[in-house]
């Protein structure tokens, strides 16, 4: 399968971009090549499609529920009795809404962390984007439940567009024994290991009262950090703590709405950018953000970044870059730039509406002014789904 | 002039809305009911339109121009060598583009502050929608200038859509009798006073080291603050600041994307509200933001306020209302509400994207979910304007 994207516009200038199965297979091709297809792109810029690192696609049924609560009556009134009558078809529903968002945003893969994932799976194959769906492991699980998940992590064949996780909840809900066997059970299979970390300052405390160090620190002490590891939120994370997530090689995915939403507190941006850490953007779910786009997710990190002072801290290149390149590496696909060789993810964005005018810097308009009206087609895996 | 707007939601339920000139007439209409024009809203919920409270429009043509260097370096390098080759004619291209990206973005009205202002009014008088333009005055204006732009306020009249304010600058380029001057000639012809007021740190220092007073006490002292105030930004202003702002009847323009952009500091959400001050959202101007989208300014608000840890601080109706109905106040229209005898300024947004699903909670979706995208139609004074 071949697609001829015409009149695009890549690092300035127009061009004709060549597909052929999943790959860019050239950048500047003839207006006249032979192709299966041909995308008029009319002028729109070429962009990397979002990577989303972090999220739990059927919590977008809670979209706007209980919203402006303290955290307690949230979590307590509102989350936990709903999710308790989630339903397998309910979290079908819930996965395909997202995936339609994620779609009309320009997000091509995403990481996640729920139940009954099988139904995610059945939504994902269907969508026609990536995902690493993590197979969440918490020490209230009965041992049956346990097994069979541990069975699915060791049966579990990848594809090109959908890869098994495994993803202990947090420190908080799985114990020191149920961490370390499901490190080995992920290494053993091959597989990532998707985990909520130092995402409140409560979190840091238990932590220290229960084992005296801090999260990152018991980690580490336990075996459990390797470049395999992708750490939601991290927050609450010192120095050091940095120095040891770098030295291990940990992704870790920064979720600024739902950090803000949730009152958990400002990422440290300098610790984290300093110690050369890989960092990658999430959206967490619906319930704490409360939609799924990475553009604003982008915006809203770069801002965040720059309250305190710096107004040089996170450029628009480099916020796009952890929404795109940074993820890609991270789960192993070869993506996330637009370049000859590699799989074609890829946005394609209007210039015609206000938003993208003047253009005196794409990436700045795209990083801070856009928004999904701006987004003229999606194409992952060298397919177009929009 | 009467217009018929079919098959709307409004507080849950789907009517008719009668508008007749300039206002809504009847919410709930019979669906034969004579117009001289009819919009089916195909089920759209009809939601207030935006007051933009504090921009620059015509800085559009900056958007994205020197983003992400240090404050200085983008100043001096960047803002103000541009800004001294803007002729009048790019005034009015900068003014019309950032109308348009207004009304796609929902917005309805703007307060202003730039130069040649008469490009700008001429630009809002093509469009459709409100603006307040604001004279400029800084110390630094020759007095032929100055005695140009009194006249201008002494014999301008208002009309339904535009007024004209007098704004001094700042504190720190209009000195005393200047800032006292202006104050009476605003006050002598029935005009508003837009100043920016405790926007960074560094203005707090100085004048403190030049008047022994902080910016508002200093305002205060000199007779400059009343409830014809509109004083944007207001970050950097302690509890009993608050209180003067409160009791003067100052209306205050939150423009957070422009105090993350520029490091300027987080707004002290919980003394603004406590104090009972009215507060009013501004997207300032592109340069610094770098969008016109009051959609977006109100999420990042809201998340703003809880990052620090109290998750029920600012509420979505709380912020949707700063972003409308307080806006609308300020700047003296009857607008705001959708409700029998307001003016019809209105959006109606689309219940069919992905974003605005599923609704558990119609606003929480619009402040936190939705983007521009969502948006059919905007009204202005009764008429449609997308």
């Amino acid at each position: 399968m071949s697609l001829l994207i015409k009149n695009v516009l890549l690092d300035g200038r127009r061009c004709n971009i060549l597909v052929r199965d999943e790959r860019f297979v050239c950048l500047d091709a003839a207006e006249s090549a032979e192709a299966e297809k041909v995308l008029d792109a009319g002028g729109a810029a070429i962009l990397p499609a979002f990577y989303n690192t972090h999220t739990h696609a059927a919590m977008t049924l809670l979209r706007g529920y209980g919203d402006d609560n303290p955290l307690h009556v949230w979590l307590e009134e509102y989350v936990w009795p709903y999710e308790d009558k989630l339903t397998a078809a309910d979290i079908r529903r819930g996965s395909e809404l997202a995936l339609k968002e994620m779609i009309a945003t320009g997000t091509v893969f995403f990481s996640d962390m729920y139940f009954d994932i099988d139904e995610t799976i059945a939504a994902v194959q269907e969508s026609g984007i990536r995902a690493a769906i993590g197979i969440t492991v918490m020490d209230y699980h009965p041992k049956a439940l346990r097994d069979e998940k541990a069975r699915k992590v060791r049966e579990w064949r990848d594809t090109d567009r959908l890869q098994l996780t495994v993803a202990p909840h947090a420190i908080y809900t799985v114990g020191r024994e149920t961490l370390i066997s499901s490190a080995r059970l992920a290494r053993e299979n091959g597989r990532k290991i998707h985990i909520h970390l130092s995402e409140t300052a409560k979190e840091v405390q238990d932590c220290i009262a229960q084992t005296g160090m801090t999260p990152v620190r018991y980690l580490d002490s336990i075996g459990i950090l390797g470049s395999d590891v992708i750490a939601a939120h991290c927050v609450h994370v010192d120095k050091e703590e940095w120095d040891i997530l770098a030295g291990r090689g940990v992704t870790v995915s920064h979720c600024p709405c739902s950090n803000m939403k949730l009152g958990s507190g400002r990422f440290p941006y300098e610790l984290a950018i300093a110690s050369g850490v890989r960092v990658t953007l999430g959206t967490d779910g619906c319930s704490s953000n409360n939609n799924l786009d990475m553009r604003e997710e982008m915006k809203i990190a770069a801002l965040l970044a720059k309250v305190t002072g710096d107004t040089a801290l996170l450029s628009a290149p480099q916020v796009l870059q952890w929404a795109t390149r940074n993820g890609a590496e991270a789960f192993g696909y070869d993506a996330g730039v637009i370049a000859e060789g590699k799989l074609a993810d890829a946005i394609l964005v209007s210039m015609d509406g206000p938003k993208m005018q003047p253009c005196h810097n794409l990436i700045s308009n795209w990083v801070y002014s856009a928004d999904s009206s701006c987004i003229k087609h999606v194409i992952c895996n060298g397919k177009i789904l929009l």
